[in-house]
């Protein structure tokens, strides 16, 4: 076996997998069931918001220029004929002299163009009948909320490819739609090799450890926006591996293995992807960790041969799964954010490749700070659980030290603080 | 009806609300479920980590004092006695002279102390017999991951509290949490208030929107980590609200309602509070949108009638009701990330009351930026869609400009950007 691979940059790598990329596929849901999903239609405003001129308060609807010239010492005196309630209209137009007692969000009788705040008014029983006080005029519009002056109708308000979260929701209730059009979850598959693995319930045997990689990817691709699905750990023997990965392909939109993509005796992949007939698009990329990661594509299918060690394996699934699988939901920006950052600690270790550290993102005094968590090694996986971000620091440097410059790759939000104030 | 009310500052709110709080429910789940919820255990290493010496690569394990004075003009040569792949042991300790094939993850065999990594090995066959050459010495340790090296057994890795993402769920898998303690989804009920509220699938009629506050209520419950139930939307008569608000209150952590919070006519919230005997915490809060926020508390039960305008709502919503179902989940830091940024926009709006404005948090530079989205009055719907923060903007001042230092809220990390690089 040739032991030598040449390392792809990074970029070059993502751009071999971006090639492949294609339409998602599309289904209807009921707007209970769509948060967190990818739009697959504009959005619109199918009526005007609001449907109608409104009022903002509780108050009196008037004839403005019945209000013209009235002060503390010129009181005007208003007779009022009926109460709208939201959801209720006016009986009839308004005439001059009258005044309708009008609750929030209701809508404003025909002939008002004004609504005085119960605050500024004095109300009165006579001879069976209701009465108003002001002694302030009012301007025409004052206090009223115009049809169409938040949404005019017919005007897209978010585009395909946003992702459902609450604000979004609420346009889709308030503009009718029952049911949307969303990008369906791509599914992924994911394979565990290594004869080393044992599964979470069993005990620790000499030689052996647990399969993490696993779980922990399927966590990822949920987050990422996909549907996982574990089809379990193979030995290292290529027959099993061979009729396992290829058995699945039709099942799944991409399909993860981790383990088996270095240079060992019983590094499986290269081989099944060449026996699959696949093309190999990479299978070293020039950074750390998750060098050995291999992505192959097969009639336009990927295949993800992720490194075994824990750390290299998540910054793979990140780095090269994620973008894909934003793209299939449909989001035109399908890249992690990638932001300038101050690094918060030294990290004083040579790079010859570029290094991806899994770092915590904080803000400080409007500045974004970075600090690596936890040891840095390609099988660590404790530091895996505190990390929010990746670094980059870019190969061909002799280390960073604290308060350079840096970019971060932001993988979560921050998850909350102790005091309602600044910390 | 009593139209006055003392606004209670936002702290104090909050204050009042807090001390409420109690310790949430727990419940054991399966590590496949386990994804986005609070852990309700601290994480202990039940193992070392890594749990015996082993290879970080494919190479052949040493006695690191065979190797001493090895150079190219002096190479030495080893006789591979067998093959040691991940997840085997070797058959029986090293001797003097001897080299044991091994792979990536495989247990170092006992004598060695050392690995030399493939591409700096010839080897060669003889005999019927294996040998490997090299060129120069190895220290002792070198290429080895000790036993324990990374996590020693016993610690404490993640404390209870804290979300479960990707990286806990590897930890939870290396340590043979096959179940975990995880706190309960809070149980929270949603009831709209209006006869003015149409349903989703309803056609507009003049007088009349629809529901919307009830599926962003929702949607913001599930982001918040607990379980909303839709109640229903309650027209706006007494003995409706009543009777289904009352016989609510034993299936829920949490009751929220929308709408029916001022000092309408129709405004039944007061009334019900009253009636239910529940203490009233506050009715009015020194802040827009959602000065009318009122918290009532019940046999240590809470009850949130927030505003029926769709920005207060979301605002009283992530103020009031979010921290405490943080805390019901064990979150020791329950408050959204508050950070100071940049103002990315003039915002010249006098101040009398506090403003949580919606807003977009962006990073430029190494600078946290902020910028409004949309028209910010209470009743629009349209902002919220693309917003990730509130930017607070503290009350009796007139107006911000662009680059003033602002506080900003955060809501959601941002959704992905369009290349690779930052752009």
């Amino acid at each position: 076996m040739n032991l030598h691979r040449d390392p792809l940059p990074i970029a070059d790598a993502v751009d071999r997998i971006m090639a492949n990329k294609k339409q998602g596929k599309t289904e209807k849901v009921a707007i209970e069931h769509c948060g967190g999903r990818s739009l697959a239609e504009d959005i619109l405003a199918t009526n005007p918001v609001p449907p109608f001129d409104k009022s903002p308060y509780d108050g009196f609807a008037l004839r403005s220029q019945d209000t013209m010239g009235l002060t503390r010492k010129n009181p005007g005196t208003f007779h009022v004929t009926e109460t709208v309630a939201a959801g209720h209209r006016a009986s009839r137009p308004m005439e001059k002299g009258e005044a309708v007692r009008i609750m929030t969000g209701a809508e404003i009788p025909e002939g008002a163009d004004c609504v005085a705040m119960f605050e500024i008014c004095q109300t009165f029983e006579e001879s069976g009948h209701s009465y108003m006080e002001i002694k302030r005029a009012l301007e025409p519009n004052q206090n009223i909320i115009e049809k169409g002056s938040e949404t005019e109708k017919g005007k897209r308000l978010v585009r395909a490819g946003a992702l459902i979260n609450p604000g979004v929701k609420a346009l889709l209730a308030t503009f009718g739609y029952s049911e949307v059009m969303v990008y369906q979850k791509p599914k992924v598959g994911v394979f565990a090799t290594g004869t080393e693995l044992l599964d979470v319930d069993e005990p620790l045997v000499p030689g052996k450890i647990r399969n993490s990689n696993a779980y922990m990817i399927l966590a990822q691709i949920e987050r990422a926006g996909a549907e996982g699905t574990y089809l379990g750990k193979l030995d290292d023997d290529f027959e099993t591996c061979y009729h396992a990965v290829s058995g699945s392909l039709k099942d799944f939109d991409l399909v993860i293995t981790t383990g088996g993509v270095s240079v060992g005796d019983y590094d499986l992949m290269p081989e099944i992807y060449e026996k699959l007939k696949a093309k190999v698009l990479f299978n070293k990329v020039a950074m750390r960790p998750g060098s050995v990661t291999t992505v192959a594509e097969l009639d336009g299918q990927l295949l993800y041969g992720l490194s075994g060690n824990p750390s290299a394996c998540y910054v793979g699934f990140e780095l090269f799964a994620y973008p894909m699988i934003q793209s299939l939901i449909g989001n035109p920006a399908p890249f992690r954010p990638r932001i300038q950052a101050i690094l918060g600690e030294d990290f004083k270790k040579p790079n010859p490749f570029s290094r991806f550290v899994r770092g915590k993102v904080s803000f400080k005094r409007g500045e974004v700070v970075v600090s690596p968590v936890g040891i840095d090694k390609s099988a660590v996986v404790t530091s895996l659980a505190a990390a929010n971000a990746f670094i980059v620091l870019p190969g061909g440097t002799r280390g960073y030290e604290k308060g350079d410059t840096v970019e971060a790759i932001l993988l979560e939000h921050e998850h909350g603080q102790k005091q309602l104030e600044e910390g």
